[in-house]
């Protein structure tokens, strides 16, 4: 019997280094590892979308879409993927449908693929329309679920809205777990279960490695049918990255599944980033495992974010109140998975509330989740706390597409775009500055400088350390030195005071 | 259907010390953390032995076996368990029989209840008079198969083993994966084998996670059967360490195993070691994740010592071909599995041979190897280095058990300890002198000052390195003081020169 071969996602120049250093990661840190990842034979190289487009102007002073067609150049032969958020498309809003298609057919015109598409809510109505857009342009669309813990949250749940999701015309199915929240018997049962429901589609499995269990939840997804599955190299895996791409390889060896890697190839990109990962040390967590989300329900960056918002108050030490408090609002918001931006709506609130009193002051953000703006949950809103909000935003309630609520904007947003300096005409610039208006129009005004690398070497690294630690770093007793004043020499002791 | 019950064997206090920080845990570090251990719901508990023994009299100025017996009473509701390297005791050469008899029996009245038994060669006449030791004062004796990759290592060589062991008596069995090599379907063959052949034996499956692989095969191990697996508790697990104990929890929940475990304490446990890892930080690796030793059949800590060793002879540069000639010198000994002390062994002669030409010099040690004073190993070993061996060692090949070559020594080491300054007149005392009669007077003579903790806060740390760094660490530029010489201030600028 031969062995099912699986496919495998290479997350290093996308999630992988979104996810262990803020997305910092310059081009031209990843451009001599592309020859390798094109023909070590992964399924797809995922190296487009999610933060990377927001960290290229507002950090890397780099053209993301000039990023793009240099990796379509250096991989010639590979499905590149992207992580697009659906109608919110790269932003933190949702778009009027044209912008969505505009974004989409300029994606796959500079060279993309396979386009992930999610919505934080899990909504299939946030994702149709870009899921079609994709479609029609002839590339993979990918439709998405959010997987996450909740009293609402089923097999069977997410069972169907993978049927959804085929119905919208998906080419595969991602199961996305953010959190590391995957444990192995669900993750079976999931892929299982659309398997038996719907057949032979294709199944992707994403997982993060923070819990430090997702590894033997991918070996059960894969037993279970799962078709290609997400990995980083090892040398950018692990901790609140990814599981490693050669213990998947080394997993796989002898159970009847392979997943055909070269595996030279895999040994010359994992050298490759040992050498550039020290470098962005500073933007690295110390995290290497960490299993409290499965009782807490709260993923590490939300709680660090609370952390300084409580801190920012004076209420440092009001932390396990708003951690009690989570799992409330996130309740009365119907259980949406915790995930940007739906994280932060739910985390903010949940401050305010134990600073104010329980929804004495709403977010606006807060406010438009509970009044169906971003979308349906799966769980039942608390229809009190949607009153609340009704009066406090002084809205009413939407149950259909939050998108159907926007007018068109196309023409307002290359008319905004052309008035920037810098701006150089194209459709993809009008993309940029309608995704990030905060940032786009200072990247056009440098970007003539080109990409910045914010790297540091061991060295610089110290030296900034040394210099943080004071003016006088590390002298704790007197030091002899021989000074010349006004013609003689004096041997004088200096001691930091 | 209810559960099957998985029993976990602890770490922590043991090997995941010695493999995350060179063994330098202090006593007074574990303490705090054995009331929660105690009552976590562990199998066992594994705190003593392997490399503890010699820690403690060599870098810490601790008695073991007060250890030993600080560690009976603060845990005494659980199975304390210790890694035992058969005739070797914890020492580096075989002990005649009567010395293994005392070590046993000492160990055992000093609190020991589990004894894992093992030989690097995984001979069994090597583990025999330990196991049978362990088994006449009541105590648990535990079989161990030390697991390898080789051209004559088979799934079916290891159930053959695991068969010998069960004959010599063995309570349970161990399955041994020093160099996380494990992969999920070995493990799986061969539990399944093992309970199949037979019948219900106890099967104890300990991995280290230097891989990133071996999660999933203990999964594998559960599903075929396995009993008890060996983790560390997260905050001092992962790299070259093992895999964490709160990881396993969640990787089994809902999969119809159950570990049992009390989560509350786990995360006590956890809390108590996140405060004591850092203090250890300089005698950890880098290393996250390696995979390299699947192609290289060479463990981490081996590629090290070769390094050093050649440049220490000022060949550096040619680790490569030391690289290239263990595999060799592997066969040629007849493929022992590389563990302490076969890895120094075969790794010193590879060194030996790339440096002076293949044989012209064997150390005495590997010619001992190759003429049987280790005992046997699977392969057959190269009949013309044994002639060789013969001829540099002026050494007879022996085939019988090597211990049966040591004449009775009890009352000689009893003689040589009582003439150490600071000897305490015990059984105890003569017996850590026989295994380490190079450290041991020393340690006995300064035993009355007390335990020292090695390890460093983080300030002692940032000092050290600023100090390691130069007389005037950190400081690039000129540095303003205010100087009073002779009564008159001057303002003077200072730079290093």
């Amino acid at each position: 019997m031969s062995a099912r071969k699986i496919g495998v996602t290479e997350l290093a120049l996308r999630d992988a280094h979104q996810s262990l250093m803020a997305t910092r990661m310059a081009m031209e840190d990843m451009v001599d590892a592309c020859e390798d990842i094109d023909q070590a034979g992964y399924w797809s190289v995922e190296c487009w979308g999610g933060a990377t487009f927001d960290a290229c102007i507002r950090f890397l002073n780099e053209d993301p879409w000039k990023r793009l067609r240099t990796f379509r150049e250096l991989m010639p032969n590979s499905r590149l993927q992207m992580l697009l958020r659906g109608q919110n498309l790269l932003g933190y809003r949702h778009y009027e449908d044209m912008v969505v298609e505009k974004f989409v057919e300029k994606s796959a015109e500079n060279g993309m693929d396979v386009f992930r598409v999610f919505d934080a809510l899990n909504d299939p109505r946030n994702m149709a329309k870009a899921m079609q857009a994709v479609k029609d342009v002839g590339k993979h669309a990918q439709g998405t679920i959010c997987y996450t813990i909740s009293p609402v949250h089923t097999v069977e749940g997410y069972i169907k809205l993978a049927g959804q999701l085929i119905d919208m015309g998906a080419e595969s199915i991602a199961l996305k777990d953010m959190a590391a929240l995957l444990q192995p018997q669900p993750a079976y049962d999931i892929v299982r279960g659309i398997k038996e429901t719907y057949g032979d589609i294709q199944i992707n499995v994403h997982c993060h490695s923070t819990t430090g269990v997702t590894l033997v939840s991918l070996m059960k997804a894969i037993e279970a049918g799962a078709d290609v599955v997400d990995t980083a190299i090892s040398s950018m895996s692990l901790g609140p990255g990814h599981n490693p791409t050669e213990s998947l390889v080394a997993m796989l060896e002898g159970t009847g599944y392979e997943t055909g890697l070269d595996m030279e190839r895999l040994l010359r990109i994992r050298d490759h980033f040992a050498e550039v990962r020290p470098k962005y040390a500073e933007f690295e967590s110390a995290t290497l495992v960490d299993t409290d989300i499965f009782s807490s329900q709260i993923p590490g960056g939300m709680l660090s974010n609370m952390e300084s918002q409580l801190k920012a108050q004076g209420a440092g030490d009001r932390i396990r109140e708003v951690m009690l408090e989570v799992p409330k609002v996130k309740a009365d918001a119907g259980h949406p998975p915790l995930v940007t931006p739906s994280s932060q709506i739910v985390g903010t609130q949940a401050v305010f509330n134990v600073l104010m009193g329980r929804y004495k002051v709403m977010t606006g953000e807060f406010a438009d989740l509970m009044l169906g703006y971003y979308g349906e949950c799966l769980g039942e809103r608390n229809a009190e706390v949607v009153e609340m909000a009704k009066a406090q935003a002084k809205k009413d309630v939407i149950a259909d597409r939050p998108a159907d609520h926007l007018d068109p904007e196309w023409g307002a947003l290359e008319a905004a775009a052309a008035k920037l300096e810098g701006f150089d005409g194209s459709a993809e610039d009008v993309l940029t500055n309608a995704m990030f208006p905060g940032v786009a129009p200072k990247f056009f005004e440098t970007r003539h400088e080109g990409p910045k690398n914010v790297s540091k070497t061991p060295a610089q690294l110290a030296a900034e350390r040394a210099k943080a630690s004071g003016d006088r770093p590390g002298i704790t007793g007197p030091v002899q030195y021989n000074v010349k004043i006004a013609g003689r020499e004096h041997s004088v002791s200096v001691e930091p005071v």
